[in-house]
């Protein structure tokens, strides 16, 4: 397995005919080409017509370590694995013997610094919505002790019933312009990116600030850069100041993915870090893209080198499962059941966790994707020096294979690569996106490099 | 396995230990007793402690044929689940080749009348939610054909971003007094349970209508009772042509569950079905906790014959995965993407429901619960009868196992009958709810029926 392999058409007559098949029960008008996952392996993925390509977009970049891994798929055979999916249990009343063990080895192994503990979610979108939850009563817990008490008024009581204050408050979450972050009716409100996740659906009045708009390359636009994000900061502060209600939360992607890989200096985070920390704001970092080592650290904040850690960072997708870490205790409601549902989580997948974690410590993953990924970039530097017109505003500099580069026709791109046996992805308005696994090396980027000069020679 | 057996109080000390541990790193305050489920089988849980109990609360109404069910054993063992495990698809974008198989021979099986197309999900309130959507973009398409222009504005595409009118519409789901419809802000704005729930977090000023209250047994009250039913009824009228805005979905359960088994009859829900039609609103039945057999039917609003199936009708809990299902094609949104996130439910969760739905159709567990609910009902009301302080408002009957009854102190109560060797729980302020399993049979109806005339007669 080490070439793609073009044999149709992309997507091929079976995909098209399964794919027909399928739209008449279930909407299948986004599907780009059906897989036939037995043939799959590593960094290959293979489609149902026979074709075979290279992988960097790793379905919406959730693959962590390749297709038919052989560790993920001991821990999908042993019994422990068995039991998890047949006896679901409803984990805040009944959780198993096992359930402590195989958190603490598993995702706390993996926890960012100072976050030592976790709630257990089944989506990136549910876990921004707890995380969410969890900031709002923390707030209005604050708020009580400072009233000098802790007890729910009736009124609170029967209010909240009804949707009505003070029972249920007018407590804002802000996040910025062009950030994902979910498609719940809480986290859709935080989401910025595109009218198609958003129009037609009712939001809560909460905040967007301005995300600095850097220019690339960096070196050249210093001055302009650090400007940028002083106005940025100047409005993530004012919005807190000024907003019709209290903003409980601030939610940011340490890179924006779905909007377009938007980057920001660690002196932007740290601004944020020590705005929410001065106006009693919990910041909650979005690692559900960035998280498990696709920037060449564990965590994507771990390049911020805050001096206090966020107060809750989200993760999904590489992480297979879903939920947020958290270190003060005070996040855990007043109450039993108010962070609360019936199955909160899923162990089966949290256990296939337990084994990306092991595989990624294990082969040192995410050291190698820091190392493939800066020969990547250097690589892409060249190409988009050759090519300028055609690549543009590369990024992602330092942050393992998180790279990025704008093209005239992300669309009309991405299909030419398909055709050349490299399956990518797009993001905001004119990006190309590389969201390789994991496992993804040295051997791979001749590949990828040679198809995108293909590509772009022939523009 | 045919007998509870208590060694220690509940919970016992290796429970309280392990819930201990586990407390510093998660939630674990709503823990009852920690489950040792290797040696569950069943209708039987096994707590780390040796305790062995007859199971009637089943993971709050979520395990669907016992623990350690072999035919789910089977299915989790199969090639099929290990590669649906370990390779989780964007499912939207990259589908298996086996997935509208997996559908169709699988939850489409099962589907209520008259819906045969699906969106799967993660869970109820997930399910839920994405219904909502798909009503709220129901209901926009709908405005846009009337007005004649089926295009979006530039001035919707922009101003959704800013979570701004006309793109963030004013638009409602009506729900009714004590409902629970999940906890994510969408569907917690349609709870109206208790305010464990939903204290302190913000809602949508969305309008909830009364639940018919109604009083037992039914057929000493029926005039009462039916006049409940119509005030009821005029009031979801009254607040859907009334409200500040459109009212574009009304969210229902066949039987009011987490907020006390509140019954109503066939005719008021002919009564919702007429109003919604009249009124152009979705109606979407919430089947989490009544789907999948428990009322004797596998759906619970086939109870309703009504001559128009429901627009939607979510599931969970005994599906072991989640969703919804609907038979309007206007309900697929005008463009792709807009129902959609990155993994859209769990293909290793729907190969574990197709398992459970060939295991409730083959061994005709449907019926054996609508039979099996009939004599443990029966038998109810005998001891209903002997003590009729202690067991009042005894309801459900016909309707499978789904049977209730209230009790002066629900904990106390259950908190009884665990010691003696029956997990069970409650709903609402004073409701004991029964939620067997479909493979409680008539030889564990004594086991139940004697721990409770225990209880009771020792109050």
């Amino acid at each position: 397995m080490t070439a793609a392999a073009m044999i149709s058409q992309v997507p091929g007559p079976v995909s098209k005919a399964t794919t027909d098949k399928l739209n008449t029960i279930f909407d299948a008008r986004a599907v780009h080409f059906v897989v036939d996952y037995d043939k799959s392996e590593g960094t290959y993925i293979v489609d149902v017509d026979g074709n075979k390509y290279l992988d960097v977009y790793s379905q919406i970049a959730s693959i962590p370590v390749g297709y038919n891994n052989p560790a993920l798929a001991a821990a999908a055979k042993s019994p422990e694995m068995i039991s998890a999916l047949i006896n679901r249990p409803a984990i805040g009343n009944y959780p198993s013997a096992q359930w402590h063990d195989i958190l603490q080895n598993g995702l706390l192994r993996a926890a960012p610094p100072g976050l030592d503990k976790i709630f257990t979610a089944q989506s990136g979108s549910e876990a921004n919505e707890l995380a969410y939850k969890a900031a709002f009563m923390l707030y209005r817990r604050k708020q009580r002790a400072v009233a000098g008490d802790a007890a729910w008024t009736p009124e609170e009581v029967s209010s909240c019933l009804d949707n009505a204050k003070p029972g249920s408050p007018a407590l804002a979450i802000l996040s910025f312009a062009n950030s994902f972050h979910g498609r719940g009716f809480g986290s859709l409100s935080t989401t910025r990116s595109k009218a198609v996740h958003k129009l037609d659906i009712p939001a809560f009045d909460w905040p967007q600030a301005p995300f600095p708009q850097l220019r690339y390359p960096l070196a050249e636009h210093a001055a302009a850069n650090d400007a940028e994000e002083r106005r940025c900061l100047d409005r993530v502060e004012e919005l807190i100041t000024s907003w019709h209600c209290p903003v409980a939360g601030l939610i940011v992607e340490p890179v924006q993915s779905e909007g377009g890989d938007n980057h920001a200096s660690p002196a932007f985070f740290q601004g944020l870090r020590a705005l929410t920390r001065k106006h009693g704001v919990c910041l909650i970092v979005d690692e559900v893209q960035t998280g498990f080592g696709a920037t060449g650290r564990f965590w994507g904040h771990e390049h911020w080198q805050l001096d206090a850690p966020p107060d809750m960072v989200t993760f999904s997708k590489k992480a297979q499962t879903a939920g947020y870490f958290f270190g003060n205790p005070m996040l855990v409601p007043d109450k039993a059941y108010r962070q609360f549902n019936t199955w909160i989580g899923d162990p089966a997948r949290v256990l296939l966790s337990k084994a990306v974690v092991e595989e990624i410590l294990d082969n040192k993953l995410v050291e190698q994707c820091a190392r493939v990924g800066g020969v990547l970039y250097s690589e892409l530097e060249k190409l988009a020096s050759k090519y300028p017109t055609q690549i543009q505003n590369l990024r992602g500099k330092g942050k393992g294979t998180f790279i990025a580069f704008d093209v005239q026709d992300p669309a009309g791109f991405v299909a030419a690569m398909k055709k050349r046996g490299v399956n990518i992805g797009t993001c905001g308005v004119s990006t190309v996106r590389l969201r390789p696994m994991l496992i993804f090396d040295e051997t791979h980027i001749p590949i990828l490099i040679n198809t995108i000069e293909a590509v772009v020679s022939a523009l």
